[in-house]
């Protein structure tokens, strides 16, 4: 290679670093640019559980809340924040009656998991540093083919979670 | 040992196996005791999460149902029967709105999983041989001191248990 096209190189290699580190265009210089988690935590549905909800209304699912290993170690010691690394899931299913519970209970009283809603799956990953502009949680959401949501949805994600600053903005609490 | 105190001594042993042989007082000859689970299996709460439910009316509870390591591998490969050491645990907790989600969400549309309701923990046990009277499955049930059910309470299970008798007994299905 001829030292001039080793320069050529080596500058087009500077460029392209430069241009990955360049806030999003339409970004204020000096504004942290909001960064989603955008592939699926390997291994999730192995994971233990950490309590269990159902929403109503337009989500109307039923969901379990699980934990990677460090998530549930902090959450069964009771610590907070949750250390670099925690890992926590959301799985949801749609919210339906069971026919053949309730026929064979003789009450229309049960309701189970169904199939997978729009958005089946989210993820909060505590990487202090690179999600420093949000809490230090990192956001995810995919539906069931792992495609994960647009950015505009998960910049919603921050504000409420915001509102639980003292549990270090996570919602669910370990149910025993 | 003389000849007669040998005989003595063997003709007590077989009276004590033929004792612990036969049926409890006041059941049928030839009819098999109903036996039941009386010890909580160790580490449940580590187990990964078969699947979750809200029982509505008296019991009013939202639930998790997992595995053992046995179970789980047997509901994702799809095969029936269960094999020998299947243990499923369903944990209840008290359905109860969430009025801290509720406020941040503005609308009333959460609930979570709170306090421990009368019967927290429920299992079953395969073991085809121990427990043939039920399917092949021990039915469980404890408080959250873990204390088991009265034994006339264990005795109700089944009975609702049979009508799934094609899916090995088991209400609950695998929710991805």
């Amino acid at each position: 290679m001829t030292r001039i096209a080793f320069l050529l190189v080596a500058v087009v290699t500077v460029a392209g670093v430069v241009a990955s580190l360049a806030p999003a265009s339409g970004q204020a210089v000096g504004e942290a640019a909001p960064i989603f988690v955008t592939k699926i935590p390997p291994g999730y549905r192995d994971w233990r559980l950490v309590s269990v909800a159902h929403e109503e209304g337009e989500l109307n699912d039923i969901r379990a809340i699980l934990g990677n290993d460090v998530a549930i170690k902090s959450y069964r010691e009771g610590k907070l924040p949750f250390p670099e690394g925690t890992i926590i899931a959301r799985i949801a299913w749609n919210y339906v009656p069971s026919e053949e519970n309730n026929k064979i209970f003789g009450r229309p009283q049960s309701f189970v998991a169904g199939s997978a809603p729009a958005w089946y799956l989210q993820f909060m990953v505590k990487d202090s540093k690179k999600y420093a502009a949000t809490g230090g949680w990192g956001f995810a959401q995919f539906d069931k083919d792992g495609k994960p949501a647009p950015e505009a949805d998960l910049k919603k994600c921050f504000p409420c979670h915001q509102a639980i600053k003292d549990r270090d903005f996570v919602f669910t609490r370990y149910s025993p």
